[in-house]
């Protein structure tokens, strides 16, 4: 019996992992790339430098061996570091336990290591051909050649869309009847600016190891509206990302002359400035990025097409979920593929069905979660509501886990992870309000503890 | 100086509507439409066989002189006629005033109608033309003639896109970053049926003037998860609309066979069975639509194009408000060029800012009001509460104008509509509430209407 034929569209990162998965059991996978490949011509990102994997993705990944190498190059960072505008400093940990962290990793390193792992499995990466068209019956894509201008279809058994947020295989399914789909941009684009190590703006290199911050954190330059995040990067820089409205008093069209750079960075990053030498120009020549949310339904057709990762789900990656949800995508399949014995028409309803609440609940948790970081995360009351969440989790780690260890340190789906956190948000809240805000804020953690203790206890 | 050219992609109701209030203020209006000419090749409709004309579309028809003609064709519908499952008839006013209906009209006799008038007033059309491309800044379509294939660019100083649901110029301003869109499609689907003048199906022709029902009402089979509803034709046969689910007990997919139509039809519509002669052949041949609500953001690119009517804000027709909002769009759009001296530069972003509240707000309440007809309609509190929405209008017309009222006799922008009307519903449930539905529902109109006033005295 001739092996089953999988063409896959896109080699980012989800695709990169699926056809890994695919090609160990055993089909035939051929995977098409629009761009150049990345291990020759120098990688291409569309999206940004790093990405903070976490347990879902680690999970994914552990499922063909590679969770190892990718965490080797990574940083962990266990915890937020805010500044505020006079530069002082808040940490925060994600967790009460140190080993609950979330990993900065390298994006176009982590999609080289996939390539490299999906060609030693057999799978055949076909680079610089652009999706065109996708026959959803048949099914087959149809590539076009981008340096000869030629056209192949390619037929195939089974078609995945790992094609990314514009997936063109999606857009042949957004012709069919009754194809529900939205894309929902943020007023908020984001311009990433770098922070070198430590020697090149002027840190004593013995401060930081290298860095000219403390590399295990995930820094935050909180002012309402609008935001800078700073994630560290295996060769001691940091990337910096703002993410601002276009519009507005602290909006990118705020801040469009060389002249104006400067002043507005000292005002509201002052402390970042000096950390990055090329600001000015890096602001002036890099790009603005847009921001979406985009949902689908259905996510296949039959058992012949399945649109996953940002395909299906793109979110705002104000969670770190983005490539979390797509390697989850994977692994989820992949499991499903055990279950049902490789029947494709059997997975592929299961698989969507599953999976869209999940897709829809990181959809809203990560828009949520840019209020949180861009304003809440420098509010006394939701700190404090923070630490409660903490001695919840402490006192019965079973009850209380809250929202952001669920999402970020397990593998609990998505939907039930919000229901629980939000219950163990309400308890936290209920907590604070009792005791009283400003009661709390002073309390050392001990104090903090055994007040949470004696309300859970007088309460089961 | 030659005079401004304008193109517009579609001559359905909006697209002639516009094309007529254009060409009177002297533009040099040509019109592309995709579909042969209806006043020779028979109206190819892509959606229902007739429409409820309200005030909003009646106003638009005014500023062109083409009310009168219309209205002269329709059939005035006063209320609603509610037909239970043992064939029982319930009556309810759309209003306390008589004179506030709706009007059944044809929706190609409609077409027709605007394309004369049109063309009286020097626009060009060309049918047989399809969209395949447009150009947002030039601005200009290309059109592929679809007998000869032959492709022609339209460049002009203002492009419209009038080209409903699954417009082309939308489509191209999709591809631009940052466009918000989304299509939802219901659960439901639609199939017409036709109910024949009187003596075709038995029916005493003095009866009801030669129709084979009431002639002066829109009549609603209201099932719960389903209905049937009927509007007359000038022709004195009615058509008939199935809004089923595609799925389920009382889905489309339930009724598959010949032999299942008649069984299903007598046990849930009964009273209908005999006066649609050919039910089981038009069942079983008719196709099923189906009904999205779509929105996106931004309507215009600079002051060149626009889109509107259904390609911008299409919605389902249970507020019988598709067309009547489409109609708006062109009446709002040629007061702003009033105003604006022509100025389409500052006329397209004030149209667009001022329309997109009000276009979401009837995508809403049209929503809202499937679950009303197909539901609430049979619901004895839900009767009660409509008579004293009418019972508190009587008593004071300008501060508790029904939402109904409001949506469908009188050109209060949609938006503001709601927030009025749904703040009468309040007050008409705190009076149901406060006296009790059971009471209410055995009262004379009179004694209704002074407990309204006495509970209205009472709190002001």
């Amino acid at each position: 019996m001739p092996s089953t034929r999988i063409v896959i569209v896109g080699s980012g990162l989800s695709g990169g992992l699926l056809a890994c998965m695919l090609a160990r059991r055993g089909y035939d996978v051929t995977m098409y790339e629009r761009r150049p490949d990345p291990r020759r011509a120098g990688f291409i990102g569309g999206r940004s430098i790093n990405l903070a994997l976490s347990c879902r993705g680690v999970t994914a990944l552990q499922r063909v061996g590679l969770a190892e190498t990718v965490l080797s190059d990574s940083i962990p960072m266990p915890g937020r570091l805010m500044h505020d505008a006079s530069g002082a400093l808040t940490y925060q940990a994600y967790s009460k336990d140190a080993d609950d962290v979330i990993h900065s990793v390298s994006r176009g390193k982590l999609n080289m290591t996939l390539m490299d792992a999906a060609e030693a499995s057999g799978v055949k990466i076909v680079f610089g051909h652009r999706c065109v068209d996708a026959d959803l019956d048949a099914p087959a894509a149809t590539l076009r050649d981008e340096s000869s201008g030629s056209v192949v279809r390619a037929e195939c058994d089974v078609l995945f869309g790992a094609d990314g947020a514009f997936s063109a295989v999606r857009w042949q399914m957004q012709k069919t009847d009754r194809f529900d789909f939205s894309q929902y941009y943020l007023p908020h684009g984001y311009k990433e600016l770098t922070i070198p190590p430590a020697e090149a703006c002027g840190v004593d290199p013995a401060r930081h190891g290298g860095f000219a911050m403390a590399p295990n954190a995930l820094h935050i330059w909180p002012r309402g509206g609008s935001m800078m995040i700073a994630l560290p990067n295996a060769d001691r820089s940091f990337t910096c990302t703002l993410f601002w409205p276009f519009e507005g008093e602290m909006g990118f069209d705020h801040v469009t002359e060389h002249e104006e750079v400067l002043p507005f960075f000292e005002e509201h990053f002052g402390d970042a400035v000096t950390l990055i030498p090329d600001l000015v120009n890096d602001y002036m020549t890099n790009p603005i990025g847009s921001l979406a949310t985009i949902r689908c339904w259905p996510w296949h057709a039959g058992g012949r097409v399945l649109i996953l990762g940002d395909a299906s789900h793109a979110i705002v990656p104000f969670y770190g979920q983005g490539i979390n949800s797509g390697f989850e995508d994977c692994r989820v399949l992949d499991e499903l593929l055990d279950e049902y014995a490789g029947d494709f028409e059997a997975t592929f309803p299961r698989f969507s069905r599953e999976r869209k609440p999940n897709a829809d609940a990181i959809a809203d948790l990560a828009l949520d979660n840019f209020i949180v970081m861009r304003d809440s995360v420098a509010n006394p009351a939701f700190l404090t509501r923070k630490r409660v969440e903490h001695a919840l989790h402490a006192l019965d780690a079973q009850r209380f886990t809250p929202l952001y260890n669920l999402v970020s340190f397990s593998n609990t789906p998505y939907a039930e992870a919000r229901e629980i956190g939000e219950r163990v948000i309400r308890v936290a809240e209920e907590i604070v309000q009792r005791i009283g805000v400003d009661e709390m804020r002073t309390m050392s953690d001990e104090a903090l503890a055994s007040s949470v203790r004696a309300f859970v206890e007088s309460v089961t």
